[in-house]
């Protein structure tokens, strides 16, 4: 059987880091996790006492396409408590994860070849969702003085359908204000290009808040998810906010498309929004790795770096030690035991020379972690 | 902000029914649902059981994208337990439902503009996912005298890049014999179409077990899920079986597009796949359902109607009572308190002359529905 052209999507380089540590802890070794992109904790214990409630008591079948009413509510409050936005909960739909609302926004937005302009480096996966559905990806090579977010400038002549951009970001952790987002919305608007805002690392912020796309307007397609902030990476649950007059077309594509995101997960989501608690709990652990990351990692030699305005990453400039971030990486594993992601999967241009570090689990592993690091480098 | 061309997708119409009948229930009335595609009865209780153990042990993170190994295996081996088939675990791959399997396959197999083949009548949302990505859904208009299965003449001249059937199918219930299904599968490998079997109601069937693709060749992917015989339809969670050397390739579209399946219902799909007792009790009611449609249909006047095979659906051929089954549907539902699918979601040509009815729910339901169905045909 034949393969799809649309298929030849580029494979996750840090899959293959995952898998080399698999390889060698099952050979006996000790391996520090700074690879992985998810929370080390699960979901809250509200959310899951509220889906062993809910399995004594319901079906659990479809719910309706858009989600659970009650969890499209709570998440239009979600709007009022942390942006002071009123949001009307008919806009918010439950997806499943937030890669189900790249598909549907990428569905709902663009056709065939139309150009989709998403930041470099870059969460990989826009990248090849859009391939999949063959439209066209344009990266566009930001800045380091620009804490490598897109400005208004970077879209001159590029003819985009569409702007994607994520703040906090995902390698960098870097925010955009609200002077930065509303640039960048306008400028999109001038070209005619729709404006997609990936939030899903909110809540997840050290120095200030994160600012939605909402704040600035109402014509723009904002993803979120549960899996950061809230902690449920393997719920496969997140939401869409879409222009009023969107949501219809976002129903029928998701009807046939999803029929529904998982009934237990919506239910489980639910009861995480008010486990506030243990989820400041979890921002105890990032805030106190982040500092050890930002004093940590110069000392072991990491001098080029951004502090992470949010999310739980740091992006190191590695070009004074190396040109080849995979071999590097490769290295960093077999000689210190430690996971990290070569930024190849990032930004497929510039990412041969630079690393990304996940602070995302235990404090007493991102500690060791360091050591290591730092001895190896010593060494090295 | 624009809506592209792709997204103009159809919207199922039993969802305006199921709406009237949730409106009439607002309104007091009592309703019987034969509108509806999904089992009345919950996730087997061992599935929730297990799913409140792992809740307490585990952080049910990301699974790897193909799915739990050990998910992936019991189903191999329930291709022996089956079929008689001997199958490889490392071609089984889990999705998000069947709805992820058809994206994945679509997606693997299709580029734009591609022509699919699929039977009408048939599941609506083959024809709406194929438009979502920019594939050519063609119609095979199947004929009453082959019991609504497309025939190897029906592909000559189609020009097909892929064929999809489904057996047991919906709406019919119909299904392909061995020789039926490797004439298919001849047909459609003589025009160089990929092709795609939708195995979802397998489990659920009367006279003769259902055949799959896989008796047949290894040059198919099959499609199938736990919603239906597993009864766990908003559990979200199915999978795929693909040729060995597609592995790879829908393994990187799956990690991009959906990361995983939902953790949770993977693991409650493992524990659902050894409820035999349970499954089969649910078994014995739709048997009982059947029986009790093969003669309340006819005796309620609805005497074009042939025996499924399998799943939970009766098609009927209601010609001679109107040209519009959309507006004899709302009838039913006015007039009897029944609700039933107009046939215009499976077959856009021929459906407004005919109708759906699901026999999914309690055998009480059911009788009380032929009981209501005879009193309004008698009156009419």
């Amino acid at each position: 059987m034949r393969v799809s052209r649309r298929s030849s999507v580029d494979p996750f380089i840090v899959m293959d880091v995952m898998e080399a540590a698999r390889q060698a802890e099952a050979a006996g070794r000790h391996i520090i996790h700074m690879e992985v992109g998810q929370p080390g904790t699960g979901a809250p214990k509200a959310a899951a006492s509220a889906l062993a409630d809910a399995m004594g008591r319901e079906s659990l079948g479809y719910t309706v396409a858009l989600g659970l009413p009650a969890l499209r509510a709570r998440i239009a409050r979600l709007y009022g408590e942390w942006y002071d936005v009123d949001l009307d909960p008919q806009r918010v739909i439950i997806t499943p994860g937030s890669s189900g609302g790249f598909i549907l926004a990428f569905t709902a937005l663009f056709d065939t070849g139309d150009r989709v302009g998403i930041g470099a480096p870059g969460y990989p996966s826009y990248r090849q969702i859009l391939r999949a559905l063959d439209l066209c990806p344009v990266d566009i090579a930001t800045a380091p003085e620009n804490r490598f977010q897109p400005v208004a400038s970077d879209l001159e002549g590029r003819d985009l359908a569409g702007l994607m951009v994520a703040s906090p970001a995902n390698p960098t952790g870097t925010m955009l204000d609200k002077a930065a987002l509303g640039s960048l919305i306008d400028a999109a608007a001038g070209q005619g290009a729709s404006f997609i805002s990936d939030e899903i690392y909110h809540g997840i912020e050290y120095e200030a808040k994160a600012v939605t796309a909402l704040q600035v307007t109402d014509e723009a397609y904002v993803i979120n998810s549960f899996s950061k902030y809230f902690s449920m990476t393997g719920w496969r649950v997140g939401w869409l906010v879409v222009p009023e007059d969107h949501v219809r077309v976002i129903e029928r594509i998701a009807q046939n498309m999803f029929i529904c995101a998982p009934h237990a997960s919506q239910i489980a989501a639910l009861a995480a929004m008010d486990a506030e608690d243990e989820l400041q709990a979890n921002m105890d652990v990032y805030r106190a790795n982040r500092k050890l990351m930002l004093e940590g990692l110069p000392e072991a030699g990491f001098t080029k770096i951004a502090p992470p305005d949010g999310a739980f990453y740091v992006y190191a400039d590695v070009s004074e030690m190396t040109d080849d971030s995979r071999a590097f990486a490769a290295e960093t594993l077999e000689q210190a035991g430690v996971a990290v992601t070569p930024g190849l999967d990032f930004d497929p241009l510039r990412g041969h020379q630079t690393l990304r570090f996940s602070y995302a689990r235990s404090t007493a592993d991102i500690a060791e972690g360091l050591a290591r690091l730092e001895a190896f480098m010593q060494a090295r």
